[in-house]
């Protein structure tokens, strides 16, 4: 993990970018935190600079509970190589829509596993340098979208204790035989009315999650409209789960 | 009202019961509260004195809040007088579900219309009592089951200014229709995996509230395990829809 600049916030948080390898990151920590600092790992659906005004607010709640942040670059986002396979995948997917066809599972398939593969690996490698950092190593969450990226993480990776996940359209079926698999405590955001979103198929993988504690958090608001309330319900989920060593 | 008995808890909440004409009910204060102080109808599935220990539990958690919390017995429940339609209702479903046939929207109409015609006028007669009270007088919340007399009282009642429903069973077709007529904000409590509940019925009534602010909450647990953190979202809700005149 390279640091290649630093900032300080209005509120104390520091920001600072890095690259772990050839993927670029951004790590937030907090003016004052309990040592070891717990660290969340901020999801998002790829586009780190689109992406940034709407993650560096997530940080900077999370930085007021006493959490560091992380988040990388997904594949094939960004400035990162594209991938030929996704990009055909995803040609599929708007031609499909465009039609009024039917989204196969095979255009599904082709546009969510590669990226799973993939992205999965990157965060468990992001999360080894993080850990590594002075100062970061409590308790580790996972919060945000990609949800079959979450879903998979939650499974391959036991420093993860708890995750948010941002429910959201095309999961692959392979990920719903995982999501039985996830025992670690859930909180999952659905937006009811995102007209994206295929809220059956939310409600199918929210159904096929073995965790034994799990809460679906539904509410109106359109895609990006998630109100103040539930922002605060996830953090309270985060301050439960992470705090006290992840005893809940 | 008439008030019949009077006790003091032990973290300063009085309780007292009293008669609404021929109905029993309980009304508690919290030892300090703002004057008007808001007040929540607490529903219930009929029984007062089998349901006291969660009723008393609930009530206590408005008190710490500052809010005044009351409840009245059902029609047909407790002491009250039975009713022959609602008994041979529920012989009906009870024969249907001992056989294992569909639970007919003629036998859920039959048990849960008449229980509604009359618990609404009720619930809203109460309301009258309690906002001529000296003291009593803030915004008004209804929090619990049944939810189909929720439903009604939410589009009945203008006072009504926020309400926590439980989700259960049984809702006869013309509630959906008025769900689409309800515009307070909701926060719906669902147990997922609550077996005597039909999930889809009550995903279905969630959909159909008019409210442009709802929020879903969908937790493990079975029928009475709501897990704590449901019940202070629950209660965060009111603190949202209850305080500074209801404004949220």
């Amino acid at each position: 993990m390279h640091f290649t600049s630093e900032r300080h916030l209005d509120d104390g948080v520091v920001e600072r970018s890095f690259t772990l390898g050839e993927i670029p990151g951004i790590l937030w920590t907090p003016a004052s935190a309990p040592a070891p600092t717990p660290v969340i790992l901020l999801g998002h659906p790829g586009g780190l600079d689109t992406m940034y005004p709407r993650l560096v607010a997530r940080a900077r709640q999370s930085a007021a509970q006493g959490f560091a942040a992380a988040t990388v670059e997904l594949p094939g986002s960004g400035d990162r190589p594209r991938s030929a396979v996704t990009d055909e995948a995803r040609a599929d997917l708007r031609r499909a829509l465009a039609a009024g066809e039917p989204v196969t599972d095979d255009i599904v398939d082709r546009l969510v596993l590669p990226l799973v593969d993939q992205a999965v690996p990157e965060w468990q490698a992001t999360l080894d340098a993080l850990l590594a950092l002075p100062g970061i190593g409590g308790p580790v969450g996972y919060s945000g979208g990609v949800i079959s990226i979450g879903t998979r993480l939650a499974v391959a990776e036991p420093r993860v204790e708890a995750a948010v996940l941002f429910a959201g359209s095309f999961v692959p079926r392979a990920i719903y035989e995982e999501a039985r698999h996830v025992t670690i405590p859930l909180h999952v955001l659905l937006q009811w009315d995102d007209k994206g979103n295929d809220r059956q198929a939310a409600l199918d993988l929210f159904d096929a999650f073995g965790s034994r504690e799990k809460t679906l958090n539904a509410n109106m608001g359109g895609h990006t409209g998630v109100p103040q309330h539930a922002g605060d319900a996830a953090a309270a989920f985060f301050e439960r789960h992470l705090k006290r060593g992840g005893v809940s």
